[in-house]
């Protein structure tokens, strides 16, 4: 990051109209994008929202409310606008772009079976690091996948410890019998690849998934590039978090924009010293709660860039 | 609120290309604005920021790190559009409309005597229930007034009961000395009044203020003409706990934007069974939290508004 915009963005900070720190985060935003685009008073005129798709092995195993063909179908839906995100990237003035990965070909099992091939993996994380583009002002990242919540849970475990228990939630909604094949099937995941697990980007080929291999690698491209970054729930914080395994300060660009209702994402963004932005009990992907958090940078930066200084206004300081 | 409305809100978000219940508090929004709007599919074209602003005898015992001129300077940096409110209201397209409720006349100091006499609470509640519209899809409440949150402490306690200390913050940051006498303040308030603050109106009288008054007004009348209301921080909370006071469910039309830093919002809340839809360390008032909330809300409306139904887009249901 760019510390002397960070530093203006500070100064700029401490003598608008307001008591200082009396607009809390929305500070700390400010000054975050301020640091991460290398300019004093940051911008949003353009927000990528990056969704990526993939399909799953492992529904094989009967881990998910729904069927795994759904991962497909909602891809048209995000193609036809019906979906949440199209509704919420539309409301924010971002861009949306949903790129589907091999859908029509699942990773492999990842109970029997490493779900990519080193090849797959690479291939992925590439469509990931093209997603991102320089003349974005922010991406936001999200998935979909049928599947990937246990996918999630296991790479999760991998990177920071911890068993079935500790990660699996319910998913899109997947009622007790589902909960506990899906507890059982992490736990077996983990006694397969145990070991093979203590290299992150091992961990994310044998028990990931292709969108999450995607969003390691825009989370990668963007921390490159100096583009702040916000995250989503919890298959996308464990997809980017074995950015922050493989390198101290990996995520340093990164804000992570709502705690999910998923069970383990509190735990996760814990795990990695980040503060959501938002807890609206969401759970659905998709990059929705990134981006509803947009809304609140755009805030942030509506009040950086257009207050009143104390000296403009003629307003005695405390 | 209209059940109807409210039901057939629920019902359209049960048939919508999500598992039910993963976008969280958005559904809760979006059927209550329905219930609150009457309207199946809720719209927020005209949403009304009302500020109020006051002035308080009571800064002459030194209870604020800003001298009480700051109050007068500040109302004129919202006309010029220079304060924090102003870039919020704009950036979410909403109407600010700023009431100056006889600033150049501070209220008495109430260690002394009560704020307001009789006249003076009716003229500023009538101010308050005079400034809700018909036409308003929403309407955000909020304050500014170099001392009210002493008076919102001391009204915070009448109301629900406890000393100064549970109720008292550092407002708009206040030094340690400066803490002490407020808290001192307010329980000398307390005591003065003591007798005559179980009447949620009386407490409002004498320990309250214009501003207070004019929120309390506000909340009242958009209660009666079913608008949907998004409370702010400490002080605005508190004035429009007097409805609660008054009469079961006199907020249930009422959301509460954010929970601020002010020490006291957080019971103060509780008390009222009140969930805050943002916690971002804010604390500058002016209605700034609860503005930031009605992106919030829009994403909500555009969620519920603008998704595909299962059927609409040939996904298979969980």
């Amino acid at each position: 990051g760019n510390d002397t915009s960070a530093t203006a963005a500070a100064a700029r900070q401490s003598i608008l109209t307001k008591p200082l720190g009396s607009l809390g985060r929305l500070e700390e935003i400010a000054i975050w994008l301020a640091r991460w685009q290398g300019r004093a008073i940051p911008r949003l005129d353009r927000v990528h929202v990056l969704v990526f798709a993939g399909s799953h092995g492992v529904t094989a195993q009967g881990v998910s409310a729904f069927p795994a063909e759904v991962t497909a179908q909602m891809v048209q839906n995000f193609a036809r606008g019906g979906a949440a995100i199209n509704q919420l990237a539309r409301q924010t003035g971002a861009k949306l772009v949903v790129k589907s990965l091999e859908i029509e070909k699942p990773t492999a099992d990842f109970t029997q079976a490493p779900a990519m091939t080193a090849d797959e993996l690479l291939e992925a994380v590439n469509a990931g690091i093209n997603s991102v583009q320089d003349e974005a002002d922010l991406v936001c990242l999200g998935e979909m996948g049928i599947g990937n919540t246990t996918a999630a849970a296991a790479l999760a475990a991998a990177l920071f410890g911890g068993t079935a228990r500790d990660w699996v939630g319910r998913g899109t909604g997947v009622d007790d019998a589902g909960f506990s094949r899906k507890v059982e099937v992490v736990d077996r995941a983990l006694a397969h690849h145990a070991k093979a697990l203590a290299d992150p980007l091992e961990a994310l080929r044998r028990v990931g998934g292709r969108e999450l291999a995607a969003m390691f690698g825009a989370a990668l491209a963007s921390r490159k590039r100096r583009i702040p970054l916000m995250l989503d729930g919890f298959v996308c914080t464990a997809a980017a978090a074995v950015l922050a395994r493989l390198a101290q300060g990996g995520l340093a660009h990164a804000m992570t924009g709502h705690v999910s209702a998923e069970a383990g994402h509190r735990k996760l963004v814990d795990c990695l010293g980040q503060r959501p932005l938002l807890d609206l009990g969401m759970r659905l992907g998709e990059a929705s709660g990134a981006c509803l958090a947009v809304d609140i940078l755009r805030g942030a930066i509506a009040c950086h860039s257009g207050m009143a200084t104390f000296t403009e206004a003629g307003i005695a300081e405390g």
